[in-house]
């Protein structure tokens, strides 16, 4: 049994595929342009009145499933089975993005905190609201290093103050 | 150009899909099983690391598309498009619970709080981590309405201490 999904829309400027042309290094530094396609316009009517989104996206160029991995391949982290990460190569390839709403327009959404490449296919945006807001998460040690080194060292929390734990 | 899925595991024990034959009244009074099928199961190591997890499943039984609706089809909220709304009936029928996760046993995950009725198919399970905390949240006027109405009200903070907002 397959279940099949249909594209509302695309990523028209996302990370780019190859991290040599940029200098991006984090989906936080720029603002993400998502196209929805005509026929599904209307079921944005009300998008403005949130301040985060869900994105959910298909990650079309994922040619391969593991279900161990490392995480960033850094040999100091332990295996982990790829349902304990975010990571891309999964069973079924499906991406999902926390983000913040900078925008809507007539066909495009503006967002910031999008982690697909341009042209990657959109599949369903939900609004971020109430049930999603856990607190006093609990999460893996190699979790929290690599948050430290990527989020706490790097100052991003001066471009996303709204981003992670309290 | 479609994206299609399979299926990693089953919902055993979720939210019966006729009100009457429960006296569930939300998704936090009960603790769902999920199983998942044996070629997946390596996928799972080091989950218990988390406290709350992201289900992603495929909402088979939903057979058509609005974009746009009414929520809970009370005349007193405004008509909004899906994507505005966490309701079924989307272009791509995709679930999303963020639930706690109470037990990982070999083959089966228990979790409170998953939105999804027994038999449903789960096409993916993701930690939720501090990339999916967002303080500062605004909403529309119609869900906090909802909200207190249907967990300030109701004490569902005393089942689900972790949930909403600060």
């Amino acid at each position: 049994m397959k279940y099949c999904l249909v594209p509302i829309g695309f990523v028209e400027r996302g990370l780019p595929r190859y991290k040599s042309r940029t200098k991006i290094r984090s989906k936080y530094e720029y603002i993400a342009v998502i196209r929805i396609y005509d026929e599904f316009l209307d079921g944005l009517i009300g998008l403005e009145e949130y301040s985060h989104l869900i994105i959910v996206f298909f990650m079309d160029k994922v040619e391969e499933t593991r279900l161990l991995v490392k995480p960033w391949g850094d040999p100091k982290y332990p295996n982990v089975g790829i349902f304990s990460t975010r990571f891309p190569p999964r069973p079924n390839p499906i991406g999902l993005s926390v983000v913040e709403l900078i925008k809507v327009g007539r066909k495009k959404i503006y967002v910031r905190g999008l982690d697909a490449w341009t042209n990657t296919p959109i599949v369903d945006i939900k609004p971020y609201d109430y049930h999603d807001m856990v607190k006093g998460v609990r999460v893996p040690q190699w979790f929290i290093d690599a948050w430290n080194k990527n989020y706490v060292e790097k100052r991003y929390y001066e471009l996303v103050p709204w981003l992670g734990p309290t």
